[in-house]
C-alpha cells in the first residue's frame, strides 16, 4: 500500500532533506515538489545530491493537484494565508514552518510580533514531535513542524520534566549551538563563508522565538535560549542549566533518562567514562534522526546540565516530519529514518 | 535468504563503515567483528553512531568463527601473512587492504618496498572496482578492496580509455585533495587538529602507492600522482591532467562519459553551465555510494582536465567492497548503498 | 636599553607564540629557547612560521643561562617542582603554566588533586591579568600566567563585579567555547583531525580547573564552568549567565563596560546594532591581544548575559605574559602586542 | 618623515587590510578611506578587527583629496575609467585592481573579454611584484597590483624560469587551490557557509583570468591555471607540473631555488625531511607578507612539482602593495609587513 504526497516548498533545505527521505520511503510516492522561485529547474539543481535519484522538475505552488498528504516547508508566515487552500487539497497536512506550532494565538503574537493570520486554525493542529504526542499524532490530520532549537531544548528537558524533577522556581538557562543550515537556504552577508567560517558568534541572548514552543510544550515559565553560531553546517547541542529538587540524585536522573530512551526509538542516553564520544554531539548524527541526551549533576548545588544533540534538519525539521507521517499512516515510526549516521564525519 | 559475514578489523575507519553497512543489508547477518586493540569493547564505543544500533562487542581476531563471508579491514601487510587461515574460515573473502590489490609481485615490490608474503595468492584475486570488473567479480572467490585515490584516478580516467580518446604517448597528472579520514583512525602529531585545521597541504608529489593501481588498471605508464590534504574530512577529489588524440571534441567526451555513466548505477556526470555544483565534488558525496564524473576540454590544446570525486570511506573503500559482495552473491547491486548523500552539509 | 630573555618549555603552543612575540620586541633579546623533547632542533621545525625569523636551535633546559627575565612555559606541575632553580638564574621570572596562580595552597590541592610542592612561593607571584592587578605587576619579580577559559570569565565579569553590579547570592554559570589549541600540542585521539573536525562537544560540564581561578579573582563562590569544544584552532568564548541587582538597568552596564574598556588599552566593548559583527567573537581576535566585551540584559528578570571573546594563546597565555612584561620593566604596555587581528579569517 | 595616503575602495577584504598595514606603518599617515556602499560608517563596524585601532569614517569617494600616494582598491574595471582624475590627486599611485597588470591592451581584452578604457595608460605602470619588477618599481609613479593566482604561479615558477631550467615546449599546468576569501566581499550563494564550508569545488579549469598574468610575466604560453576551492579563509597554493630541460638535477634546483629565497626577503624555501611542515603551505602564512617556496623533481622523467604558498590578502594583494610602497619611497622593503604568522592556526 503507498500513498502520495507532494511538498510545497521544496527548494529550502528542511524541503530538500524531505524530499530526499520520502523518495526512500516504501509506502510513499512523491506526487509533486513546488518551489516558487526554481519552477521549471530539475530538482537535483538545487539539491545536487538528488541527481539521477529524482528526475522531477519543480512546478508552480499553484499547480498542485489533490494527494493523500501534503507537506509544507514553506518560509514562516506563507502557511498560515494560505491554509484553507491547503486543506482543500489534501485530508493530511504536515506543516514545517513556525505557523502552526503554538496553540495560543496570543502567545503567537508575542513572539512573532503580530498576530496570527488563521487563528482558528491553531487547535486543529498537533505540535509535531512524537515524543511528547506519539498519540495524539496518530490520529491528528493537521501536524505542525517543530523548531530545530525548541527540540533540543524540549528533549533535554523531557526526561527531568517528565519524572518531576525540575526545580520549576529556579531559572532555565538553555545554551544552544548551532550550524549554519540553522539559517536557511537564502545567504546573506553574515552567512558569507568568509565571515562566516571559524565563527563562534551569540547572536542572540535572549528572545529567540523558539522560546515560545519550550513554554508551551515544557510548561515552564523561567526559560531563556542564548543562541551561539559555530562553524559546521548541521547540528544543534542545546546544553541546558536548570536546578533539580533537593535530594535528587545522579541515580535518579540516570533512571529518568533512561525510561524516556526506552519509550522513544530515537532517543539515546549518552554518558560514558572514556573513549572520545563522552557526552551527546552532532557530529556523529549528520543525517540521523537520532536526538542524544545526557547529563551531570553537581549534587551539592543540585545545579543539572542536561544536554541534547540532534541534527537541525533532521531531528529538527525534516526527520520528525517523517516520523509523524509513520505515526499517523500507522506505519513502523521508524521507517525511512534508518540512517545510522556517519562515523567519522 | 541470508548470509553470515564476519569482519576482521573493524575498529578502523573502513571497517566501521563497513560494519554499518553490513548492519542494514537485508540479505546479511554480521556474526562477529573483529579487533584487536578494541576486543572486549562494545562496537559503539568506537563508532558511536552504532549506539543502539549494533550491540555487539569486538572479539579477538583469533576466535573469528566460519562464515559465508569474510571481510578483511586490517592495515595493510597483515592479510598476506595470514591469507591461508582465513581461507579456511569463509569460501568468500573480500579484502580491502592494499595485499592483493595488484596482480604482479614485481609492482608490489616495486611499490611497497618489499616482497610480497603470497604471491602465489595475488592471481586468485579479483580487483574489487566493479565499473572495471563487474563480470570477473561475479563469479570471484575472492575480491580486493581498492585505493581510494586510485578509485578516483581511475574513474576519472575510465571514460577516456575505455573509449580510446586518449593520447598515451603524453603524461598523466593527476592532482588529487584529500581529507583526513584518509589517513585511518590512529592519529599522529600531522593529524592533530590544530595542525590538521585549515591545510592545503601537498604531502606527496610523486611515489603515492596508490599510483600502482592506476597503472595495471588504465594500463598507462607515464601516470603520476600528486596528493593534497585539505580541510574537510571525507572526500577525494582527482583532477586528471591528459591529452586526448587529435581531433577530439567535447563532443566525443560527452558520449564517452554517459556510456559510462548508464552502464553503472553509481556513475554520474555532473557538468552544469549554472547553479553552485556545476562540477564533481565530494562535499555532497559524504555516505554515498556515487562516483562523479566530470570533464573540460581545451579544443586548440587537446588538454582534457578530467575530474572524479568520491567519498574516500565510501567508493573508495566499504561502499565498492559491498557493491562486490552483492555482485558476488547475485543480488541487485545497489543493495544497502542507496543512500544518496546529504544537502547541505 | 635592551634586556635579555629565555623560555624554558619552548615548543608548545604558548611558548611558541612567547616566542614570536618576544623576537620582535624592540626592547628585549631572546638568549635562549629550552626544550627537553626538540632540542637540537631549529625551533622553525617545531614552529613553521619562525623560519627565516629565527635561526636558533631548542636548548636542553639544564643549559639555561643566567638572564634579566626568565619565562617559563611548562607543562603543569612542573615548574613548582624547580623554582629555587629557576629564581637563582633570573630576578625576575613569568611562568605561564598554572602552577602559581592561586594564592592558596588549599584551593590548588582542591582543582589539581593533589599537594603543592611550593607552597611558600605562592605569595611571591602576583596572577598575570594586568587588567585586575596592573600595579601589583608592575612592582613584582614574579608573575604567573592566566588560564585561557578563567581569563575570559574573569573579564566578561569584570565590569559587573568593578561596579558592584552583581547579585552575588545567585549562580554564576559561564559556558565557555574553546578550540583545539587549548588542548596543547599533543595530540590524542580526541584531537585526531577525523574525530575532533565538526564538533560541539561538551567535555566537561563542571570541576574545569580553571574556575579556581575565577573564584579567586573574582571571589565568587557559586561560579561554574561548562567548557563546550568547537571546531577551531583559536579563540575562546566566554558566555557568562548571572544576575544583577534589581533595579540595575542597561545603561548602568553601558557605564561599567565602557568604564573597563577606558582604563585597559586592550579592553574593547562590542555591542552593535547592525552588522555582522554585533558581540564579541574570537574570529577577529586571532593573533591579538584585545578581549572584546558584550553584554545583554533581561531587565524583566535581572538575567545578565555577559560575554568575553579572546585569542587564547594571546590574551589567554603569551600575550597576557608579555603585557606583565612590559608592565614589569616600565615599558609602553601595548609594545611588541600591536597587532590589530585580521578581517577575514 | 611621513607622507599622507588614501584609499579608494577600502571596504573590500583587500581594502581592509591595505587599511590595516597602512595604520601601522611608521611613514605613513592614513588620511581619506572612501567606499560609496558603506560611506558614513566608521571603519570598523566593516573591518571588526580595527575598532579602537581606526576612528575614522569612510568617505565618498568624490571627497578624496590631494595625498602623497594613492591607492585604489577598487572592483576591477573601475579604475580604468576614472584614471586621469585619480592621477590628479596624487603623484604616486597603486592600483591593487586587475586594470592596469597587463601591459598589452591585446592581451587585456582577449583575457577580459572587454576593451581597455585607458589602453594609452598601460604602459606607465609597472607589474607591481618586487620579485619580478624591483628595481622599476623603485622608481615608478604608477604601480599595479598583482593577482593573486598569478602570484603564486608565477613565484613557483620563477627561480626555474630565472636559472633557465625549463623545458619550454612542454605544457606548464598549475593546480591552484584557494579560500573563500579571493571572491571578495560581496556574498553569492555558492559562497553561503552551508554551501561553501566542506568543499573541494573546481570551478574552473582552464581560462582564469590571472593566466594573463603568468604568460606576460614568466613569457610562457603553454599555461593553464586549474582553479579549485577548499575550506578555507585565506591561502592559495600553487601547485606547478612542468617539464625541466633534460640532465637538470636536484641539486640544481636547490641552487636556483636558494638563489631567489636569497635575493628576495619574503621568499623562503621549504623542503624538510621530517617534521609536520615540510612543504609551503598557506596555513601558516596568514597575516604574513611570506611566499614559501619548495619542489619536488622526478628525475627519471624530468617533471618538476614546484609549490607556492602565500596569503592571497597579504602578498597576493595588499602585503605586495605595501611593499611596493616601500620600494617606492626608498624604505626599508619589510616595513611594516614583519609579521611573522601564527603557528598554529
Amino acid at each position: 500500500m503507498s500513498i502520495s504526497v507532494s511538498i510545497i516548498g521544496g527548494s529550502g533545505y528542511a524541503g530538500g532533506e524531505l524530499l530526499r527521505l520520502l523518495l526512500a520511503h516504501p509506502h510513499v510516492m512523491v506526487k509533486q515538489v513546488a518551489s516558487r522561485s526554481h519552477m521549471g529547474e530539475y530538482v537535483y539543481q538545487v539539491h545536487p545530491n538528488l541527481r539521477k535519484c529524482a528526475q522531477m522538475k519543480f512546478v508552480d505552488p499553484a499547480q498542485i493537484e489533490s494527494v493523500d498528504v501534503l507537506f509544507l516547508a514553506l518560509p514562516h508566515g506563507q502557511a498560515q494565508t494560505k491554509i484553507h487552500e491547503y486543506a482543500a487539497l489534501a485530508g493530511k497536512i504536515i506543516d514545517l514552518s513556525a505557523d502552526f506550532r503554538l496553540r495560543d494565538g496570543s502567545l503567537y503574537e508575542q513572539w512573532y510580533g503580530e498576530a496570527h493570520a488563521a487563528p482558528e486554525w491553531l487547535d486543529k493542529f498537533v505540535y509535531g514531535l512524537p515524543e511528547l504526542h506519539r498519540d495524539e499524532i496518530a490520529i491528528a490530520d493537521y501536524v505542525s513542524g517543530v523548531g530545530c532549537n525548541a527540540t533540543a531544548s524540549n528533549l533535554a528537558l523531557l526526561p527531568l520534566v517528565k519524572a518531576d524533577l525540575l526545580d520549576c522556581t529556579a531559572d532555565v538557562t538553555i545554551e544552544i549551538k548551532v550550524g549554519s543550515s540553522e539559517a536557511g537556504a537564502e545567504g546573506n552577508l553574515g552567512s558569507h563563508h568568509a565571515e562566516r567560517a571559524n565563527v563562534i558568534r551569540t547572536f542572540s541572548a535572549f528572545g529567540h522565538r523558539h522560546t515560545a514552543e519550550v513554554i508551551q510544550e515544557m510548561r515552564l515559565k523561567n526559560v531563556s535560549l542564548t543562541m551561539t553560531a559555530v562553524d559546521v553546517v548541521r547540528g544543534v547541542l542545546a546544553t541546558a542549566h536548570a536546578k533539580v529538587k533537593p535530594g535528587v540524585s545522579t541515580k535518579d536522573l540516570w533512571k529518568a533518562y533512561r525510561a524516556v530512551a526506552n519509550e522513544n526509538p530515537f532517543i539515546r542516553v549518552v554518558k560514558e567514562q572514556r573513549g572520545v564520544y563522552r557526552a551527546p554531539e552532532p557530529k556523529i548524527l549528520v543525517g540521523s534522526n537520532y536526538a542524544d541526551l545526557g547529563f551531570e549533576l553537581d549534587e551539592s548545588s543540585s545545579h543539572v546540565v542536561s544536554i541534547c544533540a540532534i541534527d537541525n534538519l533532521m531531528k529538527g525539521a525534516a526527520g520528525s516530519a517523517v516520523q509523524c507521517l509513520n505515526l499517523m499512516m500507522g506505519w513502523q515510526e521508524t521507517t525511512a529514518l534508518e540512517f545510522m549516521g556517519l562515523h567519522p564525519l
